[in-house]
């Protein structure tokens, strides 16, 4: 996979590279990533990705097979392909921590670097930033949704790859899912691993009252059986047979999964089934094509779910499979610059963004300004990396989620709701507004 | 990333594997995988993703480090542990070739091998076909959409992570697009690389002139310049004039490339200035928020637009996310099996798509039956490993781009339109039929 390659990007970040370098151009850019609009109906998005791209920046070097590849593909002079052996990425970056709640037109991340190194990473640092604040802002409305309930992510394979299966484990569980289906997402993140069976395990045996006997015996701590593969109330009736069985020898079922058809309805009749024969310990999990919607429905249905998997369309993001970003030139050589494209323009220069939260903890907004125009509030982006080092150790996963956990306290509940609500527009600050401006008439 | 590796899987996948060799059960088991229903509107799939499934279940192995981790992790007997160490995938693979077009509910792929390996690919199998296939079913219609026009791949900075990059590069080329943005696509695939500049490159300099003349000097090659930084008409100009003036040196512009507003009006304007300047030569080039709708458009429009970046809607196949898709247990130890679970049932037994393509090239149709039932037509699953290993080499991607194309050739038109259309409904052979009637009976 190479993630951490010098070719891990757009060709055209090596033709430009090529071009500064034959111009002598390495002067100290800023770029910022900011998303440009939210996605429709959303209130707020929240920040991640954050310690993938620190990790992307700290260690980027460059492999002399990659070096020979380039050379050899005739595209750049000897020359320059050399000058990237001793490429490394010596820049700063400021950024909201992971977890953070923000808006468009708010800068999330913000790089500082010779040109060329700032250039160099814009695709990754895109491709990173983007996917894992998508997903943790499509997760946590199915934390809302459902308060309290367990939710697991179960998106591993219709995730768009492997990187996608392991980072939106990651992003579902900074979003508040209590673990993940994801054996790697586990080892690689430290996340809680949670799983059934499926009903291939059910279909090989015989019969399915054999298969949930042999699984509760091979797995006797943690048993969940999978009831919907056949017939789900029959199933119900032998799950009951056989924890009664399984009983005198003290061995339990933990609980049953439900796939498919009428969630809520299935799961009061399962519910009832489990109760009225004595064993109302057992749990009902479901899953199939849930998101916050379909969560919202079956919670406020009261259905007798105690927890869901969350796969597909949480991690695929499926009603807004991305988020209108971008990661832009916004200071060059001491210079303040702006792009005027058509809907994509931008503010200009190294920007703050600071949020005003009242002595009562009620949000008063958030204002974008000028590094060096501070206004009242606190500043959200914090020192990361300073010449290519981190500052400190970043916040473990833990710690950022808990900060969404807090962020939420102070968010209006207006903008928490999964229904369609209109997003709080950027308070602009005037020095940000009369610095376009400037800009604009000079170009 | 460890893509190959053996936790990158779910964790039910190993649960069901330690209850498998508890119960001493590990007789051959064939799964297939299979689209459940088309997106909605779509008239064909396009099969993808077969080399990277072949390439993880031939070279599947099990690391020591995540051995003892597993181990470490309280979750399984240490006996289970350690029978995984020599663990490989022995099986039979049988599949339709890479850009083969299918429809919903055939099989095309069916992976016959002893139950535990057959079972425990499951999540990182879907994971690649899955992907693969959505991509490459979404790019085949940009092709359809704008014949004749060059079709590069832009979407890496918003592909849902580096894998998804890489594997959407490929997919895409493999539905007929001319080439990737993405250069370590263009090392792992063979892929033609294409790349212009970006806006911060017209930023970084003090003005958009001495931008483009710089990089025409730095790349005299292939300068294509990017023309909507501040305003398009006057940066076509300024091109104009550079042009001239660099003839004289011998050096030439490349090509322009717009990214923003109008683009057809603003084609039609530019390739004006362009051609009454006496530049009919420079291409034009276009690029943001494409998809097959908007490439039909701009086509049927008539704008003078020579190729088009196509990135995040196709990456992100995003009005059509995931595929309901499935890798179902459809025999075990000689006899079929069937799911039942509500609007989720599968057929059962191991199964053969056959095609019917009359004299003319007219396509009759396809018929879903038992390998052990043949039926009039092409079998289009064909033997691709064999005992873990590849029968012959795959196809290249190259040879598979150019099936993709005689595939077309026999696709009724009807199926072929970016319209919305019914999908043909599958036949299913009879025997088939009362098959899954005798196992309901059965069960």
């Amino acid at each position: 996979m190479a993630a951490q390659s010098l070719l891990l990007t757009d060709l055209y970040e090596l033709t430009m590279l090529e071009a500064y370098r034959a111009e002598g151009m390495n002067g100290c850019a800023t770029f910022e990533f900011f998303i440009r609009a939210m996605p429709a109906g959303r209130g707020f998005l929240v920040a991640a990705g954050l310690a993938q791209l620190v990790d992307y920046l700290t260690t980027l070097r460059v492999d002399p097979d990659e070096l020979a590849w380039l050379a050899a593909s005739g595209r750049f002079d000897a020359a320059f392909v050399d000058s990237l052996s001793d490429l490394a990425f010596t820049g700063d970056v400021d950024a909201m921590p992971e977890g953070t709640v923000f808006f468009a037109d708010e800068p999330i991340v913000r790089v500082t670097a010779p040109l060329r190194e700032a250039q160099l990473v814009e695709s990754r640092a895109i491709n990173l930033l983007h996917f894992e604040t998508l997903v943790a802002s499509k997760a946590v409305r199915c934390a809302l949704a459902a308060p309290g309930r367990t939710l697991v992510d179960f998106g591993l394979r219709r995730a768009h790859g492997a990187e996608a299966g392991l980072l939106s484990a990651r992003a579902t569980y900074l979003a508040g899912f209590t673990g993940t289906a994801t054996v790697a997402a586990g080892r690689a993140f430290g996340i809680p691993v949670f799983g059934t069976m499926a009903h291939s395990y059910v279909q090989a045996h015989a019969d399915e009252a054999g298969a949930f006997e042999a699984f509760v015996r091979a797995r006797p701590r943690n048993a969940t059986l999978l009831i919907d593969t056949y017939d789900t109330e029959r199933a119900a009736h032998r799950v009951v047979a056989l924890a009664r069985r399984l009983a005198a020898e003290g061995l339990a079922v933990q609980g049953v999964r439900i796939d498919s058809g009428d969630l809520g309805a299935l799961a009061v009749r399962v519910r009832a089934i489990l109760d009225d024969d004595g064993f109302p310990g057992i749990t009902i999990f479901a899953s199939g094509n849930l998101d916050e919607y379909r969560l919202r429905d079956l919670v406020r249905a009261g259905a007798p779910i105690d927890g869901f998997g969350v796969g597909t369309r949480v991690n695929t993001s499926a009603d807004a499979p991305y988020l209108d970003c971008g990661y832009k030139l916004q200071e060059y050589d001491g210079v303040p610059r702006r792009k005027r494209s058509a809907a994509k323009a931008t503010w200009p220069g190294r920007k703050q963004v600071c949020r005003r939260i009242d002595a009562e903890g009620r949000w008063q907004g958030d204002v974008v300004t000028l590094v060096d125009d501070p206004v009242d509030g606190t500043p959200l982006l914090q020192p990361v990396v300073r010449g290519g080092r981190l500052v400190t150790a970043l916040p473990s996963l833990e710690e950022s989620r808990a900060r969404l956990q807090r962020e939420l306290g102070w968010l209006p509940a207006a903008l928490k709701s999964i229904d369609p609500v209109a997003p709080p527009g950027p308070e602009i600050s005037p020095s940000l507004v009369r610095l376009a401006e400037a800009i604009d008439a000079r170009t």
